[in-house]
């Protein structure tokens, strides 16, 4: 069995996003080309979880009592299947990790606070017994954003004990502005969820991330998330209206529902802050009428150059961008094309035909009010004739819309056939973006072609702005049979990219976040007085150092890590 | 004689927004007809700036020749015009103060950097020499952003010297990427001159808030400014690509070209951070192409109401909402149409008879490239005859975009002629925007009615977002005749004012900056965990206290004011 009981949500696989007779996973045939394509691959089932050991829970009892106290006896778990299950986030070495049973960190407690007052109290908690506190939401973060890591002191001294903090009780729509277009969630509303809450008021919040499935709004705002329509609806940040927190020194709130000039925006404090500040205990965001028509078009470029430039032609030009926009590049189009079966050999041959040798595939999509996408599609022909797209149609369109949530799916596959497979993604301003295209494109194949492994690397452009765009990459390659050589061959590769994208100018993360994957990077990006700013509100705001070590500033005394688990 | 020389900018009057004699002064039959509305009004000229007492400058020899060395001699001044030139900023206080001679706070010198490196020697001067430093771009500050205030050591020792750190003189585009859609300035360069630098590549900025002739670059970063045309153009936050700045424990970068999500965007943490975290010497901000159109046109609703609703349904519905948008409330209407001689009385008979007997007017504009600006005015035509508008006509339109800086010429009139004259401004969201509007409007009328001196109060809603909308308020009244009086009667509608604005939930100031006039309300609207963070921002990038004291974190020991002037 590889599932594990997930504190409310039911039974959750250890290794996998999904179990594979689960129905709602969709089929596709992307990961069976992909799997073949690569060659040579040895088929790798995960370790049955009955075999991961689980050394016995570091907090003392007297800890034990106060969560109990905090939050209620039935919402503190020191079991082992509740540990297991909050052992870590999505990333292809956490799931490798739990594929292979090395390494695999757990906190010593999972704790589910209901309410506000219980998130305050756990952190009371935690300062009197010095524990340290991982918030969790859907446990997506696929940069070490939920590792269960210990910690140290700001004395120094590592603690004995940490804890995860479970927020998907708190799951309520607290409440709907019709008048103002806001809506205040708790912080464990799942996508899916925040959608269903909505749809009685016929409102969306339309944020919809790849990890959208289990991803929750105070992930979404811990993390500065970007939605794949974010081109249209904005990304988190551009939706945040004020949020409430519980800090260990105390309740904090931003934003009056309006921007103004009452000094620096603390939204923009707390939004990316990933639980270093704070715990978000309820989110006020902007909402709009739901769409009545979703038009989703593919269209295809000359060159992925000539995709560039045309995008970049929506985002500065047009008063009204489509609300989705990704573009591929020419290998991740080859790719597209040859998995849509005889009809995409079909369209192969006819899009070489007509857009040339190089062709470069766009998701285009609208959504809106009932009889309004056509007029903003028609705003974007000139646009699309300027730059040669010629047009494959809706039903390719519409296919991608239903599996824009596949990618975990598709891993899941890839990762049992005995693949590497993970994504590095990055964000530069658009003169910029052709050679940090080629940096980390290059970084990614020169690393892992030093393992003997040449990788298929393949990229997208998904989240367009008036001054430059993000830039998504996949890496697949055979995976190295040794389970510490596997971790070492991405850890390696994801260096390499990193460091390119660092030398060539692009910030070291456009939505996945810091995490504790990326730390290393923030000062080279933010600079030593940036770096400075967030250490004294880290300090101010929780100084005893109990939220989420090792994430946002570096720890005391330099330690990354706990013992529980070296950095990689 | 009322100028005095400004460095590297020619004369300026003293206790005058501008000189009655200056050509570039608009004329308008706006401030005669509110005088004579007003009644009793007793003239009373300023005081020549001769008879202004100067004490001698304070700054210790050994911290002048720093700064010598730091800037170059010629670019330190001690003398009294240099001093008197910088003694304070624009709001009608501030005014008064220097057209009565009472109280008038100057710096002990003025010194002029000419690059980044400058900037940051002279904080290493004040480091040095404990003197503090008061940035100052155009020096329109309304809310006591520039005043020289001396200041307090961390140790609660005062300061003995205040050097104004005027930056007129970085005033260079230093760099413009056609690409990226980007212009990079230092932060001396005003409002025209970023038009003018820009004007040969064919950009704009478009930010043009009543200040433009004087304001800059690094003041509108420093403040959060809104320009009029914020609906269409964004906010300056909007505008913010990437910052340098010179804090005293060293340069200080943020932005890098896109959203992303490498933690918190510290852009936000120094845009509206008013100079007391450190001093803009570069801001990258987003420019677009210059509009080949400009469309205003003057509309009128049946009420100021149904024109909420409208200018509601422009932010919350379309797809492209006029760029300008401003809705005057039923009095300021009446100023509007009274104003406008034999036409306006014309018109005045002709919208009652339209648009019934509350009308509101409505500014508004489209701006954009050739072709553009007709269909986006068609988009907004529905939202117009679903609220009853009736078209006044395009030469009003017009007519007001000619006087969109009008305000502080007019001003200077009614302070020549005896009046108080002055405005609040504020934001909420939609569903509480006419409690904040009632409650301020009522705050005003009655405060200066308590005084004896029955006011006018008119409003205007300038900046609207999908949330909500900014609230302009003008107040007019006789002004009491004794100094301290005068001071007085102000200072308590303002504070009656900003009490009310707390109490009816909306922000203490929607885009003039906090400074030291709305300090004493900025914790109450950011919470006390947020004031712990700027005050630890405040301690981690300028530990010695030199920047700007008083601004935006509470002084040390809770001294507001050091001596050269009681707070307000």
């Amino acid at each position: 069995m590889d599932e594990l009981a997930h504190a409310g949500l039911g039974p959750r696989p250890f290794a996998r996003w999904a179990d594979p007779e689960d129905a709602a996973v969709p089929s596709s045939k992307v990961p069976v080309w992909l799997v073949r394509r690569l060659g040579g691959l040895t088929p790798s089932p995960a370790v049955p979880v009955s075999d991961i050991p689980v050394p016995p829970s570091a907090l003392p009892s007297a800890a034990t009592d106060a969560l109990r106290s905090a939050v209620g006896a039935a919402h503190v778990g020191t079991d082992a299947p509740a540990r297991l299950a909050h052992a870590g986030g999505q990333s292809y070495l956490d799931l490798l990790r739990r594929r292979t049973g090395v390494e695999v960190a757990m906190p010593d407690a999972v704790v589910s606070p209901g309410s506000h007052a219980e998130v305050a109290a756990v952190l009371s908690a935690a300062g009197e017994h010095g524990f340290s506190v991982v918030p969790y939401g859907g446990g997506t973060s696929v940069v070490g954003g939920v590792e269960p890591v210990r910690g140290t002191a700001p004395d120094g001294e590592p603690r004995r004990a940490v804890v995860t903090l479970d927020l998907s009780r708190m799951d309520a729509l607290v409440g709907v502005d019709e008048v103002s277009r806001t809506a205040t969630f708790q912080p464990g509303v799942t996508g899916p969820r925040a959608e269903a809450l909505l749809a009685p008021y016929g409102l969306t919040l339309g944020h919809v991330p790849q990890s959208f499935a289990r991803a929750t709004i105070g992930g979404y705002v811990a993390t500065r998330s970007a939605g794949q329509a974010s081109t249209g609806y904005g990304r988190l940040d551009d939706l945040v209206v004020a949020l409430r927190l519980a800090t260990p020194v105390g309740e904090a709130r931003a934003g009056t529902g309006t921007p103004n000039a009452a000094g620096p925006d603390l939204r923009a404090l707390f939004v990316g802050s990933e639980g270093a500040f704070g715990v978000v205990t309820e989110a006020t965001l902007r909402v709009r009428p739901a769409p009545a028509e979703h038009r989703y078009e593919l269209w295809v470029f000359p060159s992925f150059e000539r995709g560039l430039a045309a995008v970049r032609a929506f985002a500065q030009d047009c008063p009204r961008p489509p609300d989705v926009v990704r573009l591929s590049d020419e290998e991740e189009t080859r790719t597209t094309l040859a998995t849509q079966g005889a009809a995409g050999r079909a369209l192969s041959i006819y899009v070489r035909t007509r857009a040339g040798r190089t062709p470069a595939v766009c998701v285009l999509g609208w959504e809106g009010a009932a009889g309004t996408t056509s007029d903003a599609r028609s705003a974007a022909l000139p646009v699309l004739r300027a730059h040669d797209a010629i047009r494959v149609g809706t039903r390719a369109g519409q296919a991608w819309r239903r599996h824009r949530f596949a990618g975990p799916h598709q891993r899941d596959v890839l990762l049992d056939a005995g693949a590497l497979a993970e994504t590095v993604e990055t964000a530069t301003d658009w003169v910029n973006l052709p050679h940090l295209y080629d940096a980390v494109r290059t970084a990614l194949i020169t690393s892992l072609e030093g393992c003997g492994t040449p990788p298929m690397v393949f990229a997208h452009v998904s989240h367009i702005y008036p001054t430059g765009a993000s830039l998504y990459f996949t890496a697949l390659a055979r995976r190295l049979a040794d389970p510490a050589a596997a971790v070492a061959q991405w850890a390696d590769a994801k260096a390499a990219a990193s460091e390119a994208i660092r030398a060539a100018g692009g910030t070291i993360t456009h939505h996945h976040a810091v995490g504790r994957t990326h730390l290393p990077y923030l000062e080279g990006e933010i600079g030593p007085v940036g770096a400075r700013a967030l250490a004294a509100v880290k300090a101010a705001l929780d100084p005893a150092g109990i939220l989420n070590p090792g994430v946002l500033v570096e720890p005391p005394s330099g330690a990354g890590g706990d013992g529980v688990r070296p950095r990689e």
